[in-house]
């Protein structure tokens, strides 16, 4: 396939009407598809459904420990608990908290705290007058809006292929004492599915920022989400490299179980330092007199350990797998060689991330959605939504059927043909 | 009995002594009893074991509106879930959003808002320079340190028979526009099980705070705790009659069920205007991508309705009432009469609200503590532990079981009248 770039302005006519037919014949199929979140699929949820039984009410109530689980008390997760996410996050579980449902309250909740009390003493973010955050784009959606809300500055850090560009990272941070944090997805990081390199993650380690409440914003969300079993990257544990480094305070790590047991209702954790710890559950104990202990109790009877959670994950990369291949295999087959578009292939996560020419994200994901599939809002990778190329989209295969990701994918390549040959053509 | 206060020196002397010997005595049996926290019982915890059965891995998984309960989705509550919570609630589903294990978040979660973010548009309160709540006391210790780690000053307001002195809070809302709330346990009052009245619910509707961002904070945490089933005050419906008085966005209501099925994986719901909701909406989410949608159907298919709850609550009076009933027998029957100290006898509830002589609680609380018996710190029913009569001293009697409770409350009476008569002494 010749790259459309070399052709002369009559080819793309030509192209242009075909596409375009093609287009409403795709069309007329009345496809419904959405591929606009990283939202486990049914079956993923089938294959643990036994995780329903394991406490019942001829159960054992008692955690290591002593506590009842039905009760009020145990502030910070049961034993049990911590140790499961502790080894999940690669850790020990004196550096755990566990909590309730969902790791984006985690984050949330560290954001707002630092902007009403401050970190560790440091002054409260509502008294200064700037604050800002470094964003290694594309990102995740969720983490911008949460620092939008709080009017945390936004500016963004390019990644690289081993994570975001640490010569900016340790620059700006060095400078800047205005800078409070980074937001990380350090393995498949959402949406590029790219993993931190060991130097990387060493040189995260050993900022030094000029801010002493800067902090490290770590969400492990994809720690053992991998698709292949023969090939998946390591990524250090930050824990014990900064602690190496002299910064044993300088991260905050988030993960959960959301895309391991049940999305909405799994356990999640925070990681960190003693000191940090001790910050965050003063404030703990006022809001809350503890969490759902009985569903950690769940957890940790269901997979037992590591290597139980380890072998459900092979189910879950048994499903994921064709619906990440067959996306692939199209976007090869319909796009390789075309010069229009670059894409990555993820080893791991929920996502992958797609790059059009520039000003083009916008009006491919609306053709798509026009003929039937949702994608994630274009500039929705970016802080405020705003992606400064109009480039990059993110797609998340996992909801739909592999075969309705085949007939998904096919729309979309027809569409990032149709709107790049359109943009050929203006600027002809 | 003779009243202390009628007693001479010398009779004081006398009966000091012989209270010495049985403090000492009873010291001796080695007690160890806590009567500190509104905690089950595990007797209460067995009762409804069944609800971890009801979801199991062959039950239908989908929600009324077709949520798969197991995925992401559905931010503020499934329908029947809502529709349950509201009922317990005494309000329409439209009122409700569901939320997690626990509204001891969903409160701070609203102060903490406010605070950064303002109430339906109105300034956020750091940026003002005094923030005041009031407090009817004596009341809940966790309400009060909610509201003291974001340095609101709290105004102490007395309780009447009916509920709180009405007179004062209209004035005070209305001339201070620095108040923007107040604290409230509207059935069976925490601690002193006080029912508040028709009048001075519609009293509450009808206010008219200086603030616009005022907001009563109704923390109906005993909504259907009833200890006598023939003897059951009826609380009037505050949503409703805000809305009736023309102020539908006033209140803040809470509840769960920590106290009906499991405390802390329970479920919990807010109640409020349809404004009020939508305002709490725009920060949920971005806060969560949604609470635990499988407990909140495990809750409606175990008490598949008001009725049923209402079954269970009376399984649960069972337990309780002769714990109280045994608590305030010994109080009568040793305190009665002598002039040293009131109680309420409450009809629902967790606690027992005793106030001793002036002076005396912080030393009754001590004794009682050395001779085994733990009680809530004296104070802590105040705004910064802060008694200023010394008097108020909260019993909880529901965690030890009614035989533990009378032993306890043995001890305790003991303590009161040797702290009595020690106080008497000291004046004489």
């Amino acid at each position: 396939m010749k790259a459309y770039q070399q052709m002369t302005k009559e080819e793309l006519c030509t192209l242009k009407e075909e596409l375009e037919k093609s287009y409403q014949a795709e069309k007329e199929k009345g496809l419904k598809l959405d591929m606009s979140r990283g939202k486990p699929e049914t079956a993923q949820l089938d294959i643990g459904m036994e995780l329903l039984d394991v406490v019942n009410s001829e159960s054992d109530m008692k955690a290591e420990g002593g506590a009842d689980c039905r009760n009020y008390g145990v502030l910070d997760g049961i034993p049990e608990a911590k140790k499961l996410m502790a080894d999940m996050m690669g850790t020990t579980p004196e550096h755990v908290i566990v909590y309730g449902n969902g790791s984006l309250f985690i984050m949330y909740d560290s954001i707002s705290r630092s902007y009403t009390h401050g970190v560790l003493g440091s002054t409260p973010w509502y008294k200064l007058d700037k604050v800002k955050f470094l964003c290694p784009v594309p990102g995740y959606d969720r983490h911008f809006a949460i620092t939008e809300r709080f009017g945390i500055e936004m500016i963004t850090v390019p990644m690289r292929e081993d994570g975001p560009d640490m010569d900016i990272v340790e620059k700006l941070v060095k400078e800047d004492d205005s800078i409070k944090g980074i937001w990380c997805v350090p393995l498949y990081s959402n949406p590029q599915g790219i993993c931190y390199s060991d130097e990387t993650v060493k040189r995260f380690a050993a900022l030094k920022p000029a801010a002493k409440d800067f902090r490290i914003y770590w969400d492990n969300a994809y720690v053992i989400h991998h698709l292949y079993e023969d090939d998946q990257p390591v990524l250090l544990d930050i824990i014990s490299e900064c602690e190496k480094a002299g910064n044993p305070d300088l991260v905050y790590e988030f993960a959960s179980t959301s895309k391991i047991s049940f999305a909405g209702a799994g356990i999640s954790a925070l990681a960190s330092s003693k000191a940090n710890l001790e910050d965050v559950k003063k404030q703990l104990t006022i809001q809350t007199i503890g969490f759902d202990k009985l569903n950690q109790l769940r957890h940790v009877r269901y997979y037992k350990n590591l290597d139980g959670m380890k072998a459900h994950m092979k189910k879950h990369a048994n499903i994921m797998r064709p619906k990440f291949e067959a996306v692939l295999e199209v976007l090869e087959k319909e796009l390789g060689g075309l010069g229009i578009a670059n894409w990555i292939k993820p080893k791991g996560g929920y996502f992958i991330s797609f790059d059009a020419m520039e000003g083009c994200a916008k009006e491919i994901v609306k053709k798509c959605k026009e003929a039937g599939v949702i994608l994630t809002n274009a500039g929705a990778t970016f802080p405020y939504g705003k992606d400064p190329k109009d480039s990059n989209i993110r797609i998340a295969p996992s909801f739909p059927t592999a075969e309705e990701m085949a007939q998904a994918a096919n729309l979309f390549v027809l569409c990032v043909k149709l709107v790049s040959v359109e943009k050929l053509l203006e600027a002809k």
